[in-house]
């Protein structure tokens, strides 16, 4: 009964599906039919003619997405938290050629509009120091929270005012969108977002993410530098099924809803106490002494400690109810 | 009835049971099970301890073999006619960080040890130049020539003299194996070759290569460099599936053996004369005429043009034979 | 009277005679009389053979120093302020390919040996995050603060034992030297320091730098990227015979220590309490209300705000007496 | 009697005049008065509104300005022997983060408009390959030969209907436009060129080369570019001071014709059949066995031999008349 991490789960069905009716010669790279109609499910999706690009690795699309909103000698202002600063081994600054992260702190792993301004405050307008060129925020964070469309707003409104370009890392934007029951543009572009990195790994895909401009003309680059970081899949139409098939029929939504229910759940059964962030999407971050851990886990569970006398679990697309049940169960009778 | 590229080919079945029976929970990354074998099962083709990697794509593969064997300020010696220096939009020079690459001409898209020396004499030993550090061959090459252990063994042998790596770009080692009928080991670690792409997608795969250190110590860095460069999947085990699939019961060689034939049942047909290039892997590049290249595709028939007067046609692991026999039949018809 | 920085100061009467000196045909780049003397001259100095190379800025020599000692996936940890971080556009990033600056804070400016292992012990040993490989260090620091040999040894002693590199960032060692009176070498290898910016232009040269390596086997590669940066002079002879002309009868230490003492002598005047920190080489920071630095200014004397009620006041080799005591007066006239 | 390359001249008693002349105290990096007076001067120059910067080396120059020209995605073209092809050590490379240089061969070191369109040929307007996206040339060429105002605006003229940048390495512009007699307009930006490598450190000067904007707004990340390579000195005032005393009462063009008419006089001696190229500039390929080397050498002269029987001999604006008198001789008795 493992809830280390969404990304260990399997693929949901219609994923395998689609990857078994995609199994035939078309077009390599993404030239095929089902790539080919990317763009324009996104566009319907998101209320505006939007770009879409497949890509293996939410790290790539992160990464590709920083690239065209920063140059080399820019900076870009994100959470000491984010997993763009944290767990991408510096892919940031590979595909941005060297700009530099300018890390600020917020509750949550969310980054406020306060600390983005006393962050500008600090740099002088000189070229002796890096001038940040954009603000990246993960919705869902990477502590479980969510940034509301307002909240968005308010970001998009700084960015907008200094010429900043913003990012959001979507890893977990399906979970976000559930739980905030928004329509998607209301996450993103109607609040300022300039690139999202749509993920589908984490809930039910196998090995395709999205990255979706919403200025279709800034995608231009980022067709070349996907090509020249190895990220353009000659039989991509396997990338594009995955994503097409979490769509139709709001699978990507039904899959989140779950991992949510799931992880409302334990947090109910928890209480309010041992919880160290509200829990709003999928993850939990608990209040668990070395010994209930070790209780816990003589029971079956299993999950990642995460710093003295805390514990962090995540539930998924299939987080299996019984077991999710006996986890609660579990917890509350800790 | 398309003959464009074994890129466009479906996946075999081996290789879609597989995704389907690692459809479960495992670890992330590349802890699981099946990425975990990855090594040992390489090590007993090879018949020596490698380490080897999944990765994406051929392009990945590739670059991330030159960032380990050159220096930013190196340069990598390889033919004009190379898909690094023609098909990969500057990856080698994305991953090395600025590495240039040498080009020497050859018949057939081979680089010969006189090429080679040609190209080493040019290159003054100072600080002013870039200076050579590695060489890349892609066996089979982009001309669909293979190259035999003793013409891998001569420029291994130049390159262990004057300190140079050798990359082997394997997009299409398969074939060349099939061939050549020798061992793996031949024509890579026992002939001076230092890495090896191996490559499965062309070859029946759906999204997986196989990046191998015949010295395993040299694979450390290459690590940290995957998922720097968003090539790390989150959900690995479906890469490892992959390529594990292939390698039992040689579905690998199977494969090769038939897009090969295949190649060959059209040669054969189209008459020594016609050939640009023998054929020696899945590749043919054949002399006919604009009218005869239409009277092709009016009967239905699909390739490439390659230049005046040629044209390239490739076969894959599931060509079907009855095209390929109708194929043969309309090239000796013209 | 202007106490901006010693970076706007003149030129020292040796350079600028042994400029004169060298002004005859020579061999080009490197190869001229004078560079060639480099190595040896420092390694006298430093009583131990060493690799030494002029460049023309700090901020060059820091950032080949860094591109030495860290892989572009890995880290280097400095203090916040360090020029590194704070001045130098991202030169560490874009010589380093991409490495990441891991920040620690400290008072003074200084780092460590604390900050070092607190950092140390944040980073998971694994692929997703990048590993530090280096610490750098700047004596005297970006506040004017000294380490002694000891302090030094102790971050040496880290180093040591977790494999990391260490450089100095010595735009202004010759003022830590001539304050601890000790041997550069009880501040550099001895300490276990690998590579070293030895400032000269701060200190009365005009633009050339020395850049120390204690290994002379790791200085290979950076001739390279000397080069590579466009850093190879083609009339290097002009930046040898400054750094020469400056060793040459300690006129580095009597530079150094003639700031010093102004330092000393403005700091005597403003007493304990007005020092945000204390004098250790040629820079003050003061605490003055904005009347009190309008009244400064008033009569004559110009430097820079430094945050809210504190300014900053640098000395330099050439800071003329009559002016120092002048200013000390006025000061101590608040 | 050394006739290697201008490089290995003295500084031109002009240049070390200023140096003397601005030895106080001002502005750090290029904030002082001399600095903020180039693109004034240039401008004047130019005939045309410019923005002009200083760097330390011609490499740096052209570095930068590639960098300007040509994502990390992109190419320029330019001539196989092309200085930053051949003698940069892969700084074009290194600043434009990985670009591709696209040679060309042609007479004199020269790129003309059919190579240049013979290579855009070859290239396929998708994302596998490398797109051009700018050229480079140098004159006066590595093999001393001009391009004429029209031979410069006919490859403008291709680069504007095919959208590339027109980048001039101008190492020894100074000849160039002394042979020619025209105007500098008429030599750049009347005939396309977008970005100029201004050389003046051949032709008397000591560490300063110009880099030249035709549109000044192109310039703007270049100032980052240009600190982030560590070529912002902080005493910029002495490189400044250099440009400004050479472009003073034409001493640029007083250096430059010396060197030509010194290389004039030795060609005359030498007749046309030993002439490799003809003489444009300062600088002569020769057809000498290698018995008439040694016999010059013999006499004192030193030169490289250029491969085999080929020997190359520079001038320089110092070249002193006797010693170019006694050389002339010398090969008119071989």
């Amino acid at each position: 009964m493992r809830f280390f991490s969404d990304n260990a789960a399997a693929v949901c069905p219609e994923v395998m599906e689609a990857l078994a009716a995609a199994n035939h010669l078309d077009t390599a790279y993404d030239g095929d039919t089902l790539s080919q109609r990317l763009s324009r499910v996104f566009s319907d999706l998101f209320e505006r003619e939007v770009a879409a690009l497949w890509v293996g690795t939410g790290t790539a699309a992160n990464a590709l997405a920083l690239a065209e909103l920063c140059p080399p000698h820019g900076g870009v202002i994100c959470h000491r938290d984010a997993h763009i600063n944290n767990d991408e081994c510096g892919a940031p600054e590979f595909y941005t050629h060297g700009a530099k992260l300018m890390l600020v702190e917020g509750e949550g792993a969310k980054v406020t509009p306060q600390a983005v301004e006393a962050l500008l405050a600090t740099v002088r307008k000189d070229v002796h120091q890096v001038q940040p060129a954009a603000v990246s925020i993960t919705n869902a964070s990477e502590y479980g929270r969510v940034y509301t469309p307002d909240e968005t707003a308010a970001l998009g409104e700084i960015c907008r005012q200094r010429g900043l370009g913003l990012h959001l890392d979507g890893a977990r934007f399906a979970n976000a969108v559930a739980r905030l029951g928004c329509a998607p543009a209301d996450l993103t572009w109607r609040a300022g977002v300039d690139v999202l990195s749509f993920g589908f790994v984490k809930n039910g895909g196998m090995s395709s993410e999205a990255l979706i401009f919403f200025d279709r003309d800034r995608a231009a680059a980022t067709h070349y530098r996907r090509k020249r970081a190895g990220h353009l899949l000659s039989k991509g139409r396997y990338l594009a099924a995955q994503i097409l098939a979490m769509l139709e029929g709001d699978v990507w939504l039904r899959n989140a809803r779950a991992a949510n229910d799931a992880a409302d759940r334990i947090a109910g059964a928890a209480g309010a106490e041992r919880l160290v962030e509200p829990v709003e999407a999928n993850e939990l971050f608990l209040r668990v002494t070395a010994a209930e851990a070790a209780a816990l886990r003589s029971q079956g569970f299993d999950f990642y400690d995460w710093g003295p006398g805390q514990v962090r679990l995540v539930t998924s697309w299939d987080s299996d109810p019984a077991q999710v049940d006996r986890l609660a169960t579990a917890i509350r009778a800790l």
